[in-house]
């Protein structure tokens, strides 16, 4: 797989766009004539899946302005007389978008905090023919045109720049193993969104806890993919025989099972002595999603230290915050939840710190700041100060 | 030198301690009985260097501590009825950090944050024999213990966890190129604090310019290492060309001409129109370092988009950042100011989000996430909504 994403990335960065052409032809089976899809004025999906989306991209919006208007307000600090720091929120300028073929979903988690954070050019990449569900949802954000190229030669794509996609400065998105290793080669040029990993959920129960409420909350993460992987920690040993005894009969209820039959291997069970115990081995996993489905659920959250996103008390199944709490989807797999953050208008900016000061406030600090210089043999860090006054 | 890391890698995960103290000596030239450290109760250093430590100490708290208070709290936002979605500003539990020989002023930027921050465990490594400034701002940081480790195996050693040093979650600092590669070749595995790359310097300059505070600010980036880059933007041709006239006579003033001698050929002198034309320039090389040493400095600030830390005015030059000024000199080098921030306490941790509902919240919403779910062909996480009604 790694030698066919290199050689890609070869026909890109040697070939450009002609490149793009052939491997869309050869992997996706269509002969393009552009990239460029312009979305059209009218996009016709099932009403209720409309209204669906709506409040989804409501919710999301609400939750990530919140964070905006925070990021944003930066007071100067004094912290010498007359020396005066500040940091400012400022956007990427150019960021490219990376959306699965069909997943709406994704499409809504990414464009709404970048447009939030003011990022200047937003490219959106996604395989040819893309369905009436993204092209509603790009219609809904005011996105008027998308180029249609998937796979591992999308992400080279924006990463060099080719034809009418200009270079990115940093690029987003899930995919496929081919996707995520051709971030895995740019990393070292452009920015990317996080280290790549299967879908995950930790359950913590106790005796409380619904059987089937278990039971959809780790199929839900199961039918991902065939590597989604779940764990469900319980105070209750009951739970446990239950979820076990019941859950595959239930594999075979809807369309996926072939992903479940293999998924399936990867859920482990397992009892704990009490809840304190059960968060304590959660930390050290770190789940990219927690479902705490525990009586007096919030009187836990101080002990949760790693976790990409947490889902308290037993009426917040995973589905809420993968579609429409408001909360981000994009999240830490694999472990990173210990130092990786969930997507947020943070990803789509970064912050410039400044610094002023007068002659006065220079002089108040002149002699530290050479001292300190020449103590680390830098003598012209001492000299640009000490020449100034 | 790539090679020569890979085998120190493989040493490390295979010997252990042992390959640390073999390297060691092969490279330090020490013998090592321990590579555990105690920092002694006092440490006498010059009276002057330890009044200038304290006040950046005290100015990098300052500043840093008002990021932190914004970071911490985080209402509540209620996005549909009855659904409450928050974030929560989590330290990362285990961080490692590498302090090159004798850079003390790297020691108090990493420290500082990661304390505010709240990490559980830091993990410093410097190389053997650690330098009386060293210890003494481990002491004034109340840090008891380091461990005397240098180089690539210092990187290894925290990113597997060997002998007493635990695996961490996160690695920060500065290095050399065999500390660097290291960074690049672990970061598949724990997380690390931002892509390395010369230090760079930007200066900004107009008919009001001094020459000697551009020549000094030029040479205090240049005197960094034979890679450093520098460039002088100044809508004055008068500048540039006295700067270009006088800076060579400079170089030979102190002891690192030997670098200076290099790096000066990275030195780009370029005249524009006008202070807005060098700004848009200066956007596309986004430097680490920008100082904007111009009439009305301030009135130029929004044009910013691209900058690790930004320096305001004739008065503020780089090293009052590289100190004390209060603001992080950890920044983004090689262009990577586009999307990345320097150090600050958000590198030191992460936001975990957090989402809650009751009965009545998860059904006002329930039909759209199945219906949403259903779309992208998730039928589970469709089941986990509607069995719980």
């Amino acid at each position: 797989m790694k030698n066919i994403v290199l050689k890609i990335r070869e026909d890109v960065l040697s070939q450009g766009e002609a490149a793009l052409f052939a491997i869309t032809k050869e992997v996706d089976k269509i002969a393009l004539e552009s990239f460029i899809y312009k979305v059209p004025q009218n996009i016709k999906i099932d009403k209720n899946l409309a209204a669906a989306i709506k409040i989804a991209k409501k919710n999301i919006e609400k939750f990530h302005k919140a964070e905006y208007k925070k990021l944003y307000k930066n007071n100067k600090i004094e912290t010498s007389p007359e020396i005066f720091c500040w940091k400012k929120f400022t956007p990427i300028q150019n960021v490219g978008l990376y959306v699965p073929n069909g997943l709406f979903s994704s499409l809504l988690m990414n464009v709404i905090p970048a447009q939030i954070a003011g990022c200047g050019k937003i490219i959106i990449c996604t395989p040819p023919n893309p369905s009436q569900e993204i092209l509603y949802v790009c219609r809904l954000l005011k996105i008027n045109k998308i180029y249609t190229i998937g796979g591992a030669q999308a992400i080279f794509a924006m990463a060099y720049g080719v034809g009418e996609i200009s270079k990115v400065d940093k690029i987003f998105g899930p995919g496929n193993e081919f996707v995520n290793e051709a971030k895995k080669l740019v990393s070292c040029e452009v920015a990317i969104d996080m280290p790549a990993g299967p879908s995950e959920v930790l359950i913590i129960g106790d005796e409380n806890t619904k059987t089937y409420d278990a039971i959809y909350d780790l199929l839900a993460q199961l039918e991902h993919g065939k590597e989604s992987r779940a764990w469900l920690f319980s105070s209750s040993e009951t739970l446990i025989k239950n979820v076990q005894e019941k859950i595959m009969a239930e594999i075979k209820k809807f369309p996926r099972q072939e992903i479940l039959q293999k998924s399936i291997n990867n859920l482990v069970c397992k009892k704990f002595n009490n809840i304190v115990e059960a968060l304590n081995e959660s930390n050290k996993i770190a789940p990219e999603h927690l479902i705490l489905n525990i009586k007096d659920a919030e009187n836990y959250l101080d002990l949760v230290k790693n976790a990409g996103s947490v889902f308290v008390g037993k009426y917040t199944t995973e589905s809420l915050g993968d579609y429409l709490s408001g909360t981000n989807h994009v999240l830490p797999t694999s472990g990173f939840a210990k130092s990786f953050s969930g997507l947020s208008v943070l990803s789509f900016g970064k912050f410039i710190t400044f610094q002023t000061t007068s002659k006065q406030g220079l002089e108040s600090v002149a002699a530290h700041v050479a001292t300190m210089a020449k103590a680390e043999g830098l003598n012209f860090h001492a000299e640009s100060i000490l020449s100034r006054l």
